[in-house]
């Protein structure tokens, strides 16, 4: 339990009566949330002393702060903040047991809030899945910009499953991966984390088993797990999903699949086109839903990968997730859920509950610049910068880390899935980092072990500022770890 | 259950086996959704019939069929199809009695559902809260995407709480209506709606009571009715919500106000400033948090109404939901929570799992139109034009309504909240009103039982379409009701 330290006297000269002062500020540092729940007071003597007021002013400011239930009295332990209403709500939060029990949401790991905070900073971000800066296509938003404002005659919700003109460029757009579909098959997200949301919410039975990829993307999330949902992890070999390692739900038990087949993140895996064959066989023989997230299905370097499982079902077992976020721009906060139409009526369905629907603004604009000729010749720049400096990053891995480090050349994706050796204590590296700026992800969070891996996205930063971050790591472990 | 028609044959021409294109066919309709999961098939006679092929060949199909899990043959009651696994999820899900208790989702109402699928045809509109296409303020945008177009060098992630820019523009916004807040005290949702939802899955404790206007907007969500909660109506007077109907919660119980003390949706009303003053005390004393709904703060007729809750509030006690969606443009899909900071970085870190923040393009827009010392020149004119529209929608509803129709002229908001005479039957109104392409919204879906109102909106559509929306609905009550 934390102790308050007082810096702040009232002002006699004031016309405020000083007892009122005393309660004002009181209430200022707990409605600012300066002064937390369960913070302990010092003592009335201490703090008639800090205040520089007499015994008496003091415990008339007390008693009406007692009385508005800002603060409380313990006998024995002394006074502290119970502060303002909302805030009692948070502290009894802490244990958020009961709200993982009821389907709702657990906060994040320290770890990850932290690299939310950072993410913003101007540190070394070997950390991000966004594409760099200096590929942002800006001519390709500046013509949508112009031609949308001398078009746009309001910005009003849209259909429920997204604006019609956008659903068919994304379904223009699918067809290139092989999916041949209909706008009313497809539910614009505000990103895919929000499709997964909705699904999670919406179709998984209580108690079903998630079989996903370990380590995976999602493990890193809480959307599977808040819900009343088992996470398992099941092992990759080369060619993806070892499927076969998969328990088959008995008759009365739901188990649902959910996988990254192309690029994996973290590990750049992609499934092999037989594997995607046998693992949709597989899971319809054994009566197993898929979901396939495919994010990066359009961020390949040098061949595009195999078709997504999507392209080969002809049942509509599989959920198909699509994004922008990582071909053009995290920020327009876009991607699609491709599936059958009464899924996506359900989904449309809780969808309208949750937020009305993705933003008009960027829906509309993506849907200009998809139909504009010049994306292709944006993609294919794109491609080839991203295998540039994935070459890059591996060449400057090779420099520096080949005495204690391995990994595998990725195809496309962001990331290298770096195993360092074991004398290398990776939450003791991750801390050192961040006290110098660099940031990147420890594997744990993507795994359902400990393990001795790290996820360096060589995607954001220029391969110099990659170079120093891989410097900086560099030095922690040489003065930290026997490598 | 339903009985599938059938009305497509084999193509006894092509190279695809006639039992391959039979099984195909089966796969696209309920790949499609076109045959839900539960619906009977025909007697096999009847199957063969009408595919033109003999019962061999069709028995090789349904085997096929039976055998991938797509149909099940029940002795006594013939095959049903049983569907790809996702739909078969979706059949289980009907009864959703389960995830109401486990905190997940409430199918919409049917009328909802109808409300939202209408809301985007060409109808004339009575039912929607939005400003009306008129109203854009075209330049203002044009403006604003120049201005980004020049500026903007990537449209990434944004800081979890929203972009710093906007939510010092709201900050100073909120001035304006006596909040004095920081940017560290804000987060930016995707629309109020988002807020309500972060609120409800994060501070909502189990079991708690939500006290509310009745009627409410939010009773015709599933928000806070989806969650662990139960949401209790209390009656307002002309002056607002009577607070001293609540039960103040026993020690052990929790209870928390939801309010929207600023042009009540559906009835208009406008809390007056000594029961804003009381309400506060009361919820002090009782150790009530609120939450504040002021998404029509700004769209006051002639006079601005008084400061909000929030602006009063001493102590944090208050959460407060402002939205641009009816001053400006719901399809921005932007809101602010302005609350202490503890609970702002809670619903952050939550808000970060749901969908990673709302639209950068949208926050950046609208950051810009905020700072245009022209959107003062918008409002006024905004607020002008909209106390007109209300003016006129009342006088015709004197001219065709007086009859058997009463209501108090709003000051504010969007909304005329009209009681019909009792011989009105207002559901029977409703689906007879819409087969005639005419949309309003019935007073019972945001009311904790029946009642005799409808809301009409006067915001989107122009006088001359509410009229002929009216003289339309005139028309519907002469003819059915005894009025």
């Amino acid at each position: 339990m934390q102790t308050l330290n007082v810096n702040w006297q009232p002002d006699k000269t004031a016309a405020t009566p000083i007892y009122q002062q005393i309660t004002n500020y009181f209430q200022h540092q707990i409605a600012r949330g300066d002064w937390p729940v369960g913070a302990k007071l010092p003592s009335q003597r201490k703090l008639a002393e800090a205040f520089g007021v007499n015994r008496s002013t003091l415990i008339t400011a007390l008693d009406e702060l007692i009385a508005v239930g800002l603060i409380t009295s313990n006998p024995g332990s002394g006074m502290v903040i119970s502060g303002n209403h909302w805030s009692s709500l948070l502290a009894e939060h802490v244990n958020w047991s009961q709200y993982v029990k009821a389907g709702q949401f657990k906060p994040n790991s320290h770890a990850l809030q932290k690299i939310n905070q950072f993410e913003t900073d101007a540190v070394i971000r070997l950390s991000t899945g966004e594409p760099a800066p200096e590929q942002f296509p800006r001519a390709l938003f500046q013509k949508a910009f112009a031609h949308l404002g001398q078009n746009l005659t309001s910005l009003n919700y849209t259909e429920p499953a997204g604006i019609l003109a956008l659903r068919q460029q994304i379904a223009k757009h699918l067809v290139k991966v092989g999916i041949h579909t209909q706008p009313e098959n497809i539910l614009i997200t505000s990103g895919s984390l929000q499709a997964l949301q909705l699904v999670s919410m919406s179709l998984f039975p209580a108690n079903a088993t998630i079989y996903t990829e370990a380590p995976t993307y999602v493990k890193s999330l809480h959307v599977f797990q808040s819900a009343q949902t088992h996470l398992t992890g099941i092992p990759m070999d080369s060619q993806g999903l070892a499927y076969w390692q998969m328990t088959p739900p008995a008759k009365d038990e739901h188990a649902i699949i959910y996988s990254i087949p192309t690029f994996n993140n973290p590990t750049g895996i992609v499934m092999s086109a037989e594997r995607r064959q046998q693992t949709l066989q597989y899971a319809q023989e054994h009566r197993l839903p898929i979901l396939e997230d495919a994010a990066y299905q359009d961020v390949w370097f040098d061949q595009q990968p195999p078709q997504p499982l999507k392209a080969l079902d002809t049942t509509g077992n599989v959920i198909y997730f699509g994004s922008i976020s990582k071909s053009l721009a995290p920020g327009l906060r876009i991607g699609w859920t491709v599936a059958a139409k009464p899924v996506i009526d359900r989904l449309t369905d809780v969808r309208m509950q949750t937020d009305y629907g993705a933003s008009s603004l960027s829906q509309l604009v993506l849907a200009e610049i998809l139909a504009d000729p010049e994306y292709e010749t944006y993609q294919a720049n794109f491609r080839k910068v991203l295998a540039k400096k994935a070459a890059a990053a591996q060449a400057i891995l090779h420099r520096y880390w080949d005495d204690f480090a391995t990994w595998q050349a990725p195809t496309g994706g962001f990331y290298l899935w770096v195993r360092l050796a074991d004398a290398i204590n990776i939450p003791k590296l991750f801390d050192l980092a961040t006290a110098r700026n660099v940031l990147f992800n420890p594997g744990s969070i993507y795994d359902f072990a400990p393990n001795q891996y790290v996820r360096l996205s060589f995607s954001y930063e220029s391969s110099e500022r990659f170079e120093r971050g891989i410097q900086i790591l560099t030095e922690l472990i040489h003065a930290n770890f026997a490598v």
